[in-house]
Parts: structure tokens; C-alpha cells; sequence
């Protein structure tokens, strides 16, 4: 479950300084959140901190002259540490930030410094057995976020290049004739080849003859189809994207995924690196009548196959095959943001459990014993910090919060050996003898 | 549990390069693990791997002639957030990189580029309740990781600007007299006199008077006797420092961890921003006879009061106060790992539970279909990218990477719609009819 607080501060020029509860990553009893700040900031932040320490802080500006970036992505550092450390097989996931000198649109979850969840595949395999883990995968994540409807493209730069070729198109031209069609999601086929011809000196007639291709998506007959064009099944290239697409679509199969998948011949991706299969996940406009304005966020996740980025590291330029993709974490928040903002829905941003809490004066003593107590046994107490809290306002907390329950003790109590238990929703208050607490508790917080 | 696969790349000037497997974090069902890279890079790294994209590459040097710098550690980014967001009270924890230019020590755990594990408590309550709270903190994590016996010494800056002013220390030498008295734990007192005396200039009977004081070490009654002190008792700072150490060891009391707690005097952190209670945490030598050599860490958790530093980056000064613990993380790490190898404990990489097998050629699709099935349920299963792996390489790689169970289907198997389910470690198989499966593997993974 992805829970956010969205308390944003839009002052802060690197980051965005929001607030994240991620569950389960307590360091101790106490329900507390994780907040996040930019890695940079103005060097004057930092003076007159530290002391004799500051001579450490870490400079950007001159290091020696080395020229220094901030990472743009985690695939390159992936392909890198492989090269250095002469890895030839890793599977891994890595969630991180990465810098984007662009301008931030907070609404549509861009931003300068964010997120990104990456899964890779490095090694020499069997075709197309990765990569369709990697869509697997893909389509696992937008399903348990229940984002709603989406739809998985999916293409080969292979295929690419060979219609290209066909197409007349000489090979300097392929990257930049890739970014031109990458466009075709935003704007319509008549724009784009507008800018085939004009910008990029295209044929008219070789323009034309692309978008018969690229505007065409489907599923394994449309593989088929291809396998048989006259044209394309000449083209080394593109045979062999198309047949290693035609078995990415068996493995599909057999995983059940493939009702959300599209073989679309318009999907390109602007990066150099990739070599073979190439997609990208799209949320699909909402039918949802909570949701004020349709969220446009455009991609949520992509990736595809890089084959020759680690031989580029490698001294010897000895290639790691790798597969990879990239899910658009703050992409996918600010959707989810935005739902529960419209659905009015209160999301908890603690995950404490009791709050220990005291009727009368002097009974600091009293609640630091018991929270103690609790804290040993796993239970997520909290109390507040006051010495003599009014009741009233420990139970206001409780309330603000949305923490279940409240475990009171008193003098009376004190005596007793017991501790007043409130079930905060309820109001109802029951006695549980001391050295029963904790097991009346958990059985309280059973799901 | 804290997990760690010694893969260093030492060659990284920018971090370290480890993989590091935190457990319950998997993307997916398969069992994948975190690796993680530094932050900046040399700008020639990203060249030529983002075609049109590469504008939007973060490059240090110049931006519009901001001076940047990489944080130092978040504490100074935690107050500068509740600043800019006019936040008066908080309660968070934040594991995140830090930057220090220093000389990398990795066998010490001391890197450029290095997680810290923070815990803060921001706003006005009563006297030394959160501060209570941060050393019972620092108490768990470090019991509960059996680091080995540990010392939390404890202080006050008030009180040991006391101790200087009625020691004749002007108060313009209180920050450069703190850092020599820090050095304490490190060298014997004649060298730290004979810095106070020699380059810091205080003349040799202020530093014996000093030295009378910070040599003491103890508990609570330590501190009634500071209290009965006729010198100390008379300065304002010094006696609110004692008071509210007493109360502080009233709190510790009640969590019942003064056995591991220690009033010394002589502990007074480098760092400008403390403005009252200070603490840090140092493991003690260790007996252990497994240990080849004992690990040399120093401190392993610090931090303190800061009552000001906020107040520094509001527009209008308002104070919000704080107290905050900073865990270091990879230190313990390095401790942890270097335990590991000593003792030649085998630590597993992966939390695959079911490598899904087959025992001839052809079946790739009955793999696919059957990791399905345990991806659904929940189950953490892998299988080997291979079309057609031999069986003995499939198991080989189950003993290899610690994977408990095997679960093989061949044709006879499909057949008997049974799955031959095979336990590593005895070798012992067994069929198990398909449907059953799944409640098969939970049995036998049952701790």
C-alpha cells in the first residue's frame, strides 16, 4: 500500500520536500514518517553548521576539476557498475532519485529531483525470457495499485530500423527519425510527418510510406501480418525483431498478460541506448465521476533491452546483455494523490496503535513505565511529550490521527492493576488486567 | 534483520558501490535485490546515452551561478523543511545519503557518499521527555542488532560551558575549548591540556581546573554532587544543564536503561548547532574469539539538543526546538559484515523460496505457466532464463544461492497433473498434486 501526505512545499527549488510514511521502515516502537529533502542545495545552507567539520562538506562547484552530474537515470549507473565490478549476470531492483535539470509541473508529478523504481536483468539468456519477466512485472505493479485501466506498448527498436530501411530512410537518419515518431502518442500522424519531411528532409513519399507502418498496433496477427510483408520480411532486422516479438507474445501468453499488451509500431522512446524490445505502460482514461478533472500524467512506466550499454564501460568493450525497466514512482503518487484528495478519503500518516494516556496530574511515571512496556512488545505506542496532558486532548489526538486505541492509567488503575482500554471509534472503555494488556491488544488489532 | 552482500567496488570514487539486500522490499514476487550507486558521477559518464534527452542532464559546475553543495548530514535540511514549511512540530525518521569530502576509510565504514539513519523530534514539550525518548531509540536498535555491549555517554552543553565559565574561560573560546575536550575519548588528558594550553592558548591552571571536571564520569550521583558543586551550583547554565540531566536519568529509570547509560563530562561533539543534551553511542571492546581482529568503528549512533538551528532559517527567527539521533548505519554495516566473515556464516542473497525446475527439454512453457501460478499466490519463485537448463544446473543453483525447495514438472508429472516438490537439503522428493501445491510450499516455508 503507497500512502502519502500531501504536504508540499513548492518553495524549494531542488525537490519538493514532501512528506512520505512508508510503512514498515520504523527504526523503533514509535510510528514515525520519512520525509525527504534535495541532495543539493545553496552552499550558504550549510555554513556556519558544522564548525571544524565544515572543511568536509562536499562542494560542488570545483573538485579538482573534475566536471561533475548528477545521475539522469539509474540504467546508466547499472551499466557502469557492472563494467567496473565485471558483472555478467544480476537480477536487481533499485529504488533512488534521479536529477532532471527541467522544468518541475508538480500537478503532473514532475520534478526536478524524484523517485525512480528500476528492475533490471544483466546476463546472456535464452531470447525474450527476461524481458517478458520484466513486462510481467510491469503489469503486476499497475494491477495491485489498482491505477485503473492500462495498457502495456510494446515495440523493438529492431522493427524500427528495418521499416525505416525499407522505407529508404539512410542510417544516419534512424535516431533522429525515432524521436520524430516517438511523438505520434502526443500529436496526430499529419504534425509528425510535418516534421519528417520539413525539419528532418524525409521524402515526402518515405514519410508517407512510414506512417503506413507506424501507425498500425495490434496483437500476434499483426506479427504475422508483418512476418509476411513482402518488404519487411526481407530486412534482416526487422525479421529478427519480429520473431523474437511473435515469442515474446507466446511467453506472454502463457503468464495470462497479454489482454493488456498492444504490439504498437508507433512506440520509438527518445533514448540512444536501447537495442531490441522497447515499452512503455499508459494509464487509460478514467470513467471515474469522483475524480474532478482526468489526471494527465501521460507514461506511468518504460524500459526495454540495452545490449551494448555495459560494453561501453568496459575497457575490453565486452557486452552484458540487460533488460530493464523503470516505473514512474511520483507519477504513480500523484495520481493517487489526486484520487484521494477527490474521494475525500483521510489517509493516516502514523501507524500507531495505542496511545498511552493519563486522566489526571502527575502520572508522567506512570505512562513512560507503560509505553515501555508496550514498546517491548512490538505494540506502536506513542504518548505526549506534556508532563500533565488534559485527557480531553489525549483523546483529541487519538481522533486526529485515527489511532485506534487508547490505554488509559489512573491512580484507581494504578491500584487495580489494570489499564483502562478505549476503543477510540467506539468511546467504549473496558478495565484488562495489567499483565493481560498486551495480549488484549493484539487481539484487538487482528484484522 | 540487516542483511549484507560484501560486493565491493572500491574503485568508485563516489560511494562504494555495494549490493545490499533489504528484505521485504521486492518490486515483484522474484526475489531481487537493491544496489546502490553514487549520486554524482563524472559528467562524461552520461554523455552519448540520452540522445535528445541529454539536455536535461544536472550538471554541477554551473548552475547560474549558484554555489551547490551536497548535504552533510540531515539535520541541517530537517530544520531548514520545518523552516520553510512553518512546521512547529514533527516527529520523523529519514534514511538517506549523505556527502563528505574526506579520506574514504571503507574497512572503518567511512565513505564519501554514505547512508544515515536520523530520528528527530521537533517542538516545544516538557523538559527532556523526547530526549528520553532518542536514547531509548538508540537503546533498542542497538540491543536489538547484538552489536555486542555498548556505552551511551550523555552530556550537556550548558554544562560544559558552565564548567568553562567558572573555569575563567572566556566565552568567546567555548566552541574551540569544546572541540579539544572532544578529543578526549581518543587521546589521554595530558595531550588534550597540553593543546588547551599550547595552541588554544588557555593559560595552564584553567586547564587543570577544566581537566578536574571533565575526567568525571558516573550516574546519577555524579550529578547530585555537580549539583552540590560550590562553583557550579552558582552558574545559571551549568545548574539548568544538571537539573535537567537529573530528570533525564528519572526518565532513563523508568525506561529501565541507565545500566547502559554514562554522565561523562568529557563528551562534548564537534558540531555548532547543540544547545543542550548530547549523546553518542560507542560499542565497547569485544570478547568474542571468532573475531580474528577487533573492529576499530568509534562511535556508532550520536546527536543531541539544537534548539536554534531552525530559528537560523525562518525569515522571522522563530524558534522551533529539537532533538534529534543520527544512527550510523554504515558503520554498523561494516561491523556486521566483517563479523560475518569472521565467523564464515553464509548469508543469503536472494529470498527466492521456489526455484520452479524441469527435468528435460521442451517444458519452458510448463515453467512459465506453473511461476505464474506461484507469482499469484504470492510465492517467491525464480527459474533459470534458460530454454533448456539441465536438471543438475537447476539444482546446483538452488544449493548455490540457498533456495529451500525445487518444484519440478516434467512430462510425467504433467501428465499425473502432479508437481515433484524437492527439498534441497535432504534431497528428498515428493509429488504433490497441482491444486495442493501452493499450501505445500507455505507448510514446509513455515518457521
Amino acid at each position: 500500500m503507497l500512502r502519502v501526505r500531501a504536504t508540499r512545499d513548492r518553495k524549494l527549488s531542488y525537490g519538493d520536500g514532501r512528506t512520505v510514511n512508508l510503512g514498515g521502515r520504523a527504526l523503533g516502537p514509535s510510528p514515525i514518517s520519512v520525509s525527504y529533502h534535495p541532495v543539493a542545495s545553496l552552499q550558504e545552507t550549510l555554513m556556519g553548521k558544522y564548525g571544524e567539520e565544515a572543511k568536509l562538506i562536499y562542494e560542488l562547484q570545483d573538485q579538482g576539476g573534475e566536471l561533475l552530474a548528477l545521475r539522469y537515470d539509474l540504467t546508466v549507473p547499472f551499466a557502469r557498475y557492472l563494467a567496473m565490478n565485471k558483472i555478467t549476470n544480476m537480477k536487481r531492483y533499485h529504488i533512488a532519485k534521479v536529477y532532471r535539470r527541467d522544468n518541475p509541473a508538480t500537478t503532473r508529478g514532475r520534478y526536478r529531483e524524484f523517485y525512480q523504481c528500476d528492475f533490471d536483468i544483466a546476463g546472456q539468456f535464452d531470447p525474450m525470457i527476461p524481458d517478458a519477466e520484466c513486462l510481467k512485472i510491469v503489469h503486476e505493479i499497475l494491477s495491485d495499485l489498482q491505477l485503473g485501466d492500462f495498457l502495456i506498448k510494446v515495440n523493438d527498436r529492431r522493427i524500427l530500423n528495418g521499416i525505416f530501411a525499407v522505407c529508404g530512410i539512410p542510417e544516419s537518419k534512424f535516431v533522429t527519425a525515432c524521436c520524430t515518431v516517438d511523438k505520434l502518442d502526443k500529436v496526430p500522424w499529419e504534425e509528425v510527418r510535418g516534421e519528417m519531411v520539413g525539419e528532418k528532409g524525409l521524402s515526402p513519399e518515405a514519410a508517407d510510406h512510414i506512417g503506413e507502418y507506424v501507425q498500425l498496433h495490434g496483437g500476434l496477427e499483426l506479427i504475422e501480418r508483418l512476418l509476411q510483408d513482402p518488404k519487411l520480411s526481407q530486412n534482416k532486422l526487422a525479421k529478427e525483431g519480429l520473431g523474437d516479438m511473435k515469442l515474446l507474445f507466446e511467453y506472454l501468453t502463457l503468464f495470462g498478460i497479454t489482454g493488456k499488451i498492444s504490439f504498437d509500431l508507433s512506440l520509438a522512446r527518445g533514448l540512444d541506448y536501447y537495442t531490441g524490445v522497447i515499452f512503455e505502460a499508459v494509464l487509460l482514461q478514467q470513467e471515474n465521476e469522483h475524480v474532478e478533472e482526468p489526471v494527465s500524467v501521460g507514461s506511468v512506466a518504460g524500459g526495454g533491452r540495452y545490449d551494448g550499454l555495459v560494453g561501453m564501460f568496459d575497457p575490453k568493450g565486452r557486452k552484458v546483455p540487460c533488460v530493464g525497466v523503470s516505473i514512474g514512482i511520483e507519477r504513480i503518487f500523484s495520481i493517487l494523490e489526486q484520487r484521494m484528495k477527490a474521494s475525500g478519503e483521510k489517509v493516516r500518516t502514523t501507524e500507531t496503535q495505542v496511545l498511552v494516556a493519563t486522566p489526571h496530574k502527575h502520572l508522567l511515571a506512570a505512562r513512560l513505565k507503560l509505553i515501555s512496556e508496550l514498546w517491548a512488545a512490538g505494540i506502536k505506542a506513542e504518548m505526549l511529550y506534556k508532563k500533565d496532558p488534559k485527557l480531553l486532548k489525549q483523546l483529541q489526538y487519538c481522533e486526529d490521527t485515527g489511532i485506534p486505541l487508547a490505554a488509559i492509567v489512573g491512580e484507581q488503575e494504578l491500584t487495580d492493576g489494570v489499564v483502562k482500554l478505549r476503543d477510540v471509534a467506539t468511546r467504549v472503555e473496558v478495565d484488562i488486567p495489567r499483565e493481560k494488556l498486551v495480549d488484549e491488544i493484539r487481539r484487538r488489532l487482528e484484522p
